[in-house]
């Protein structure tokens, strides 16, 4: 396997969490988003999708982190990612899409130059529009997440999966966006219990050998 | 079961289409997010991220509209909307992830209004904003769609599955905000072959009790 990605990366970062969880570790090929590296005809010949990660297998190639976690969890089904039971999956599933499907894609490089050349938004202007995503689905997973525990340090009880999978880069997101996350706790509960882990330390940006 | 939409929300479409191809036909209850119902204290009860669709359950609620949908695959597998395989499903959520993950989340209602009142975009620049990440969106999957037809009328071939379920609602947004779809022949083609059934005509925002 070759895992196609970028420090930085929100979903590259989950990714790297989820194969550190299974026990695997493909080769990397850093992909420089800054230096456009991503729109280069070999990458797209790849991912017509441009984008960051990607995951080839000795199949095909994957794209879109969700789905090469549920891959990696169809693949290799130890340990579990996702609960045993349908009503679990589907609400372990919901909090990882807020975080995927409803925060992170405000806040990615290409959506913040966009608002820099096109909506006439500056640093700030950036940053307040990053902060105010980030807060209103944090909002929302704290309030789940609050209710989800069932006395376990991980978002859904006592084992980490895929909630925690997305809210980890999330959280790193938030900090580097300067969002006060004190209105989280149990979000910097859980996260503070998952950074104590090696899998979830090992895929931390600064420890990617790309990281600048 | 209860279904909680708004007609012409993106992803309460996916989960109507879902639900119709699966051949269920929940209690439909509408929220109006125009006069944000979506942020009511009985609301938010249901659903903490205030976000429409959410599925009401025997055994609880449901968000997110891939989680959902998911669900409804284990809890019904018939017919299938995924494939049998697991690269084959890797594919086909990835294609549907393009769509949920990054362009439907900036077109919808709460984004444009923000780039209305915090960073001066009248209508034109709201429409422009939007033809930009759905013309890139389907640009990545026309290029997927016509690598991967496999000789069918839908996306990954001869049965209409999670791939087309985003693909129409996304398409029929690509209509709703002026953009040409010309350079997308073959998606244009999946998505007549998608609305000549009856599925996914029933499930269309303009034959909604709540439509405007």
């Amino acid at each position: 396997m070759r895992f196609h990605g970028f420090f930085r990366s929100s979903s590259a970062y989950r990714c790297r969490i989820a194969l550190g969880l299974k026990g695997l570790e493909p080769e990397f090929v850093p992909v420089n988003l800054r230096a456009k590296e991503h729109r280069s005809e070999a990458y797209l010949a790849l991912n017509p999708q441009g984008l960051v990660p990607a995951l080839e297998t000795g199949e095909g190639v994957l794209f879109q982190s969700l789905a090469i976690i549920e891959w990696l969890e169809e693949t290799h089904p130890e340990p579990p990612l996702l609960p045993g039971d349908a009503l679990g999956r589907a609400r372990v599933r919901g909090f990882a899409q807020i975080i995927a499907c409803e925060v992170h894609p405000l806040q990615n490089l290409r959506v913040l130059n966009y608002l820099r050349a096109s909506c006439g938004q500056d640093q700030e202007g950036c940053d307040l529009w990053c902060r105010h995503w980030i807060a209103e689905g944090l909002a929302a997973c704290e309030a789940i997440a609050a209710a989800e525990s069932h006395g376990g340090a991980f978002t859904f009880g006592a084992r980490p999966g895929l909630a925690d999978i997305c809210l980890v880069p999330q959280m790193f997101s938030a900090d580097r966006f300067g969002l006060d996350t004190g209105p989280y706790p149990r979000l910097r509960a859980i996260r503070d219990a998952c950074e104590a882990l090696p899998e979830f330390a090992a895929a931390h940006p600064a420890r990617q050998s790309d990281a600048a």
